[in-house]
């Protein structure tokens, strides 16, 4: 891992010239596949600001197949319950390579159970970011939904029938594919206003039926939990935060849509305002509950890479202190700075944590595929403090444990565990520790949570761990430090 | 010269990565020059938003001198008056190289009498961004002017004590440098909002006193004309516009900042009202009167890479919809498709202009290098009505001649002469000239004018082209066209 500043080389730039008269626009995706020169073994990218809603990867692929395409890759950023018709493609060798942040769905328990010969290559976004600008991850054409594009292709995630908000994933993609396609279901007079991604990186423009859904961007739980233990964790992060000493004028923050999460945010802004702390920014996937901090005055602006809900697209599209940023400015570590290296505290979720602190987001108790870093390994790598929040136990099984299944947060960079048993501090933030008991916060060992939550649940099935690889998980600067094992293929 | 697209491959970009509790504030200009390990023979990069106001470039090579740096080169963006200072450094080989797209007052009458042995290169503002990305120009150190920076790098050019509006310009050389070093009279708390230039492309910070004053952006004329003869040709050059065909529903419109462009915008205007037409753009260096015609709802956007006065800082403070665009994509012929691409039609000036319609705006009569291209070459080789507009004569010399002493744009890319004599069009335009003609248009030869104009001024002295070229002309594709031969010392 990263201990000091380095010089880097990224990857030559290739692309094909524009003459002036040359037009972009293509009648379909046949077309535009046809245009890229798209041949066997390709490597298509695919960002997921729709998330569940996303219609862009499965049509692409469709097309794909049916134009006779074989040995694809699929460098999604993410990929959702949505894309359940990759895994036919992954069956039928159409598609034998993929990379993402985070996957979830009938594709995380394709893998896991073997559908591909080559493993899943699992970055973080920021990570992601890297391997791109580096040439670790190589884009032959990049695919963008587009809820606007002109016919020059610029194009915009504010305006249109599906908008989803910023664009900070393919933001990356289309500085360094060979060939960048946008995809829209909303095609506006030149040029588009306002514009995310410029024309200049654009190749050719498709009108499609549709690119998706927006009302998918939300799934899951975007609730504020009624459950009184987590509500309970959810005030013990504030006070964690409030003990930190961070929590002044200037203080920044980063927190996910989970209930925790959500509930945490609502309580860290009735602190603020008792406080009178102004903070100078949120950021990461906006949602709601950070806009309404923003709206009233609690952060002078946000930095979004992603919406994650339509209140945060609305606020994207009214607010110009809500900032768009592009994966690599907000979490890449070779880049001259990323905006996580200005956190001051992020609130992250986790599977399982263990003794080491090290973090899983990746699998499931089963060891089945369920998500992955997206931005956790980034966030808790640059923040001053980064508070992991969790129930002991779920579904009858211990989250605070021996050993996770899966690294996908070193534990190094996991400042503190909030639980609704109590509080544990990383050994190596010493500091931290005495200032939270000096606050009378309820500080214990991570070995008395996780014992508690061991008597309280059932062990974990053990997996077996010599299979081939599944997936590989990659940390944000390239190296690997896990790997998740192919299961049986009946659970 | 470019014929079709064709595949190029960039320069590979070089940086040192940032670690998550790095600093980028440093005391002084020197501090950056030590940081960014500037040694003698190294090439350090400029722009020139604030024109003749600048006060950065002069205030960076007076410090690399006081360090005892030697042989560097000077990539500017554009030299004016107010950087006569580096006629010294040029002189004691402090500096022995330069380049930019335009270079006039001290500066060039010392190239063009040979203060340097090697030829000056002149780019385009497209050719100069297509140099950076493809390694032709390599830059060691970027020195970006921010009115308004925060202590991590993120930039913006429209608050402040002196702020220029968009930053155009930069945007493509921070992409490309190997260090980012931003001067800024006005820090603010992190995060600055907006952000014209965002931190992770940014090494250093250095506060200074003073970057310059915006009060200098404005040089020269940027009164309208009240010259008749002047004001008869702006009218004319609407006439042509009127007649071409183009002036419809998403018309699209450059014009610089000289007297007769001004008038020619006025009348633009009054034209566009009358026949209720609603432009698409207007692009470019950006005057408060394209921002009039904008505000009046003429043009539904603004394009712009440089504010050419204050009027247009304001606008792009307050207007979405006037909108910064970089230097690559404004005029690069390689990348995607350039804005230039999209121009109806662009209103150009000429120091001279010859029989073959070759312009030129880079020597004076008397040889001296007084300007550049700009974007002169850009926008005529992107626009589908490329008009020059000028008068026959000036300072007692014609202004249509034989041969044009310096070839800054290649004749096959205008399509009309507007002169206060009479209309030319290039011969390769037959199917204008025959509209102009059924339009009623004084459509003459230009060997008419090229006649009248030599029988009104006296011959230009003549200049010994065999001495060892002062300036080298690159065409916006990289090709060499001409060069600057360097005059005796006295003149």
């Amino acid at each position: 891992m990263d201990t000091g500043p380095r010089f880097i080389t990224r990857a030559p730039v290739r692309l094909r010239t524009a003459v002036p008269d040359a037009e972009k626009l293509l009648p379909d995706i046949r077309a535009a596949i046809e245009a890229c020169g798209l041949k066997d073994g390709a490597t298509l990218s695919f960002h997921h600001h729709l998330r569940n809603g996303d219609g862009v990867l499965n049509a692409v692929v469709a097309t794909a197949a049916a134009m006779g395409l074989r040995d694809l890759t699929i460098a999604a950023s993410s990929i959702f319950p949505v894309h359940a018709p990759l895994v036919e493609h992954l069956r039928s060798g159409v598609v034998t390579g993929l990379s993402a942040t985070y996957i979830a769905g009938p594709v995380g328990e394709a893998i896991s159970r073997g559908v591909l010969a080559r493993p899943v290559r699992l970055y973080t976004h920021g990570g992601r970011a890297r391997a791109i600008e580096c040439g670790d991850l190589h884009i032959d054409a990049a695919f963008v939904a587009a809820p606007t594009a002109d016919s020059y292709g610029n194009l915009n995630g504010t305006e249109g029938r599906e908008p989803f908000g910023t664009m900070g994933y393919p933001m990356v993609d289309v500085q360094y594919a060979d060939f960048v396609v946008a995809l829209t279901d909303h095609l506006v007079p030149y040029p588009a206003c306002p514009i995310d991604i410029t024309q200049d990186l654009v190749d050719f423009v498709v009108p499609v039926e549709s690119i998706g859904s927006a009302q998918g961007i939300v799934s899951g739980s975007t609730r504020i939990t009624d459950d009184p233990a987590s509500l309970r964790i959810a005030r013990s992060a504030v006070d964690v935060i409030a003990a930190s000493g961070l929590l002044k004028n200037g203080f920044s923050f980063q927190t996910g849509a989970g209930s925790i999460s959500l509930a945490s945010a609502a309580f860290l802004a009735e602190r603020m305002r008792a406080s009178e702390v102004i903070g100078s920014f949120a950021s990461g996937g906006i949602t709601g509950s950070l806009v309404e901090m923003f709206e009233a005055g609690l952060f002078r602006t946000l930095f979004d890479v992603q919406c994650f809900d339509l209140r945060a697209v609305d606020s994207y599209r009214r607010h110009r202190a809500h900032q768009a940023m592009s994966a690599s400015m907000y979490a890449n570590p070779h880049n001259r700075g990323a905006v996580v290296n200005r956190l001051d505290c992020v609130i992250l979720g986790a599977a399982e944590i263990d003794r080491a602190f090290a973090v899983n987001v990746t699998t499931g108790s089963n060891g089945v595929m369920l998500g992955g870093s997206g931005g956790h390994a980034d966030t808790a790598a640059g923040a001053k403090l980064a508070i992991v929040t969790t129930r002991l136990n779920a579904g009858g099984h211990a989250k605070v444990v021996e050993q996770v299944r899966t690294v996908s947060t070193p534990g190094a960079s996991i400042d503190v565990l909030v639980t609704e048993a109590g509080i544990a501090v990383n050994p190596a933030r010493g500091e931290l520790r005495e200032r939270f008991a000096g606050h009378g916060l309820p500080v214990v060992e991570i070995d008395e949570l996780r014992a508690r939550a061991a008597a309280q649940g059932r062990p974990r099935a053990p997996i077996d761990r010599s299979t081939r690889p599944a997936a590989i998980v990659e940390y944000r600067d390239g190296s690997v430090i896990d790997q998740v094992p192919t299961l049986p293929l009946s659970p």
